[in-house]
């Protein structure tokens, strides 16, 4: 897969994770916001909406690098033997950086409609992720289990007969999935550079009618992830 | 198809079935647990969400066996001639297995949920599946037809020529159907494992709020699916 | 495409078309009939079903036949040239009988639910389609129309490089689209087979809660898609 | 890809123009006329629908010309260095054609509905873009942005090795991604052909109920999109 040197990859990674959090923290604004005419369009809206960010997240990175957008498919990919150690942390600040520029381009694609929201913690909810009860251990189990049927399903692909052709749209449908199925307890982060990179472009926007950044939640969306991909990298290892 | 040993492939099938309850019954729980973000989200996610559990399921395990994921479809391939009659009860112990755990872990993934949650039936929804208007007869006849469906429309699929590198998703795509247009009466078990399964974790785990597991009707997402199944594979054998 | 002898391509476009109006029509009931548990699912649930209702009923039968399922479709391939003249009409009425049999077959899987449904037009509009506003010319160009879109597409399917592999689904796709932008007016009938068999069915079926049959409006659903897809394969045959 | 003369080319982008247009324009008119059965269907009903109107302006034309149908993806494709600089203007006329006459036959469509339907600003909606927040600057920036997204999209997938068979669906994908996503500021006319050719249609034809045309508005979408496709193809040279 590393048919480019170090620095394509990381460019990858930047631009694909970059679209991803354009399109997925755009779908959010668009049924959060005020005056959208999305506004109220709903969860299968949202969950399709994360599923294609990421399917032409992966499109718009996968010529250059391999596409994983996401420092807890890095870390499942070294725990697997299929990806170097070494590259998971410049991976993983190339992905982050990528988020906080998507995040400052939906804060700018949607300029006009910041001021015309008036809940602060709509406006978070666009660019972070947030419990839907706040009880840290279960959040951190709930995004344990999501970031596992992630990681340990990219690699099931990679042993199937049936997906070529077809792997952006796959990856696609399993993030529907998951954001179908496991979302509704803690907005299904399952990536810390999702969470982290645009929490960042959160905090140090001038955005209008913002609050707080919740910081103190912010090691869930981190943690929780790293650990689910890194088990089901294991599982899949203990596999035939 | 049988390139495995016994073992892996009952090791596919309950891995398989694990992985289509815990995102099967994970997203009637997002729909309906209080607070979750997936509130109320309607009959198309939880369609779309069965049908791409069904997907991922299959991606998860057609890498140790041949993904049936369901009694009904063991039979009917035996049936239909394709599968050993011997493998038929294994398969089957494997796939409630599996469903059990699916089960256990769609408990602890929304584990602040139930608490939050007052309505006892809503919480059997989630586990097992029950008819809109309680008649036997024809709760069982709209079993038959639906699974009926399914296992013809997978025997066929095998005849075509249009499913390589498609099937998992051809799969998904045939469980949305049947769940959109025949799922209104019953829910669509259209899977022995599928209800029995999560309803014995229903019956032993401590939910918070939960009442009775409606032992009464279990009997019908098992005999009808059963005689669906069979009946596909009957009429599929007659075709030329 | 004509590898097997007429006997058995008529089983097939009978077969083929019983899938399709028993999901298709069953879309409607479950969104239509009281304590169906997909009452009010709306219309992206129609339009998803009566979809993939169409890719099933080709994977059905497209083993057997090549698959029209539609008497607008068949005289359409005649105009193009595809499919012989003499075969038109055993076509036609193999198709019309599938659809006869799918009501049935929708009839008693949701039997319970006729009793607990007062509304004889909700009922009658799973069987056949009528107008949102009754005017017969209007009426007939709106099915002009969207059969035109439907056997241009399929014509046009034929000649693209892109469709190798995923046909049924590429099909299923065409029809969601012609539901969700031409459908509003007359519900989309699009072939007379849809609409003559299953009205035939609810004339003759003893339904609870049944009214009229709404004859006086059944030659539009015959007459519009057998216009359009005339019209259809005729702009094909002039293009290059 | 230039296997056919000019005058083909341009009958292909002229109807594949036509029938995006009409299963464009045709999904608002259903989700916005009064009787319409579709009404009131929602965001991902009109999401949905663009990108399969898309997926099917596609088929209808790529066997005849490259099924840009969109003159911002002409300029982009000329930018990138894949298409002659002197087809962008008959290209962009034929696109526009095609719009226009896409308008004309989805007022024939909807025709007595148009008599039912009040509110002249929804029915101009149906042919015409117009902005949530009305803030020019803010509006442009918004179309750029999201053709931006779409022509660097569709250059990465000339790059992949996933698309083979599957071209127009993911065009499709791309184009709904981009509607949930970046839709809810402009309505994402992301496509100078789709807002001017129906504004001239809803300009010239006797619409019942209809008022202004808005072309204060109407540089936008025209203007927006080019500049968004012309960055988006000079971000796809400089990449390596």
């Amino acid at each position: 897969m590393m048919k480019d040197p170090l620095a394509l990859q990381l460019l990858g990674e930047f631009l694909g994770t970059f679209i991803l959090i354009l399109l997925g923290d755009g779908v959010v604004a668009g049924v959060t916001l005020n005056k959208s005419k999305a506004q109220n369009a709903g969860w299968v809206a949202i969950t399709l909406g994360w599923g294609f960010a990421v399917t032409m997240g992966v499109y718009a990175s996968s010529f250059m690098s391999p596409a994983h957008l996401n420092p807890a498919v890095s870390l499942g990919m070294a725990v697997a033997g299929k990806f170097p150690w070494a590259y998971v942390i410049p991976y993983s600040a190339a992905q982050i950086a990528g988020g906080v520029i998507g995040g400052l381009v939906v804060w700018l694609h949607y300029y006009p409609h910041w001021q015309a929201t008036k809940d602060a913690g709509a406006i978070l909810g666009i660019f972070a992720t947030g419990p839907g009860i706040r009880r840290y251990f279960w959040n951190f189990i709930s995004e344990v289990i999501g970031t596992f049927v992630l990681v340990f399903g990219l690699l099931a692909f990679t042993k199937g007969q049936f997906t070529a052709g077809l792997n952006p749209i796959v990856v696609g449908i399993l993030i529907i999935a998951i954001g179908l199925s496991l979302g509704g307890t803690t907005g299904y982060a399952i990536n810390p550079a999702r969470d982290l990179g645009p929490r960042i472009a959160h905090a140090v926007l001038p955005i209008a009618n913002k609050g707080t950044s919740d910081w103190a939640y912010s090691w869930v969306p981190i943690a929780g992830p790293l650990v689910g991909g890194a088990l089901g990298a294991l599982l899949f290892n203990v596999l035939p």
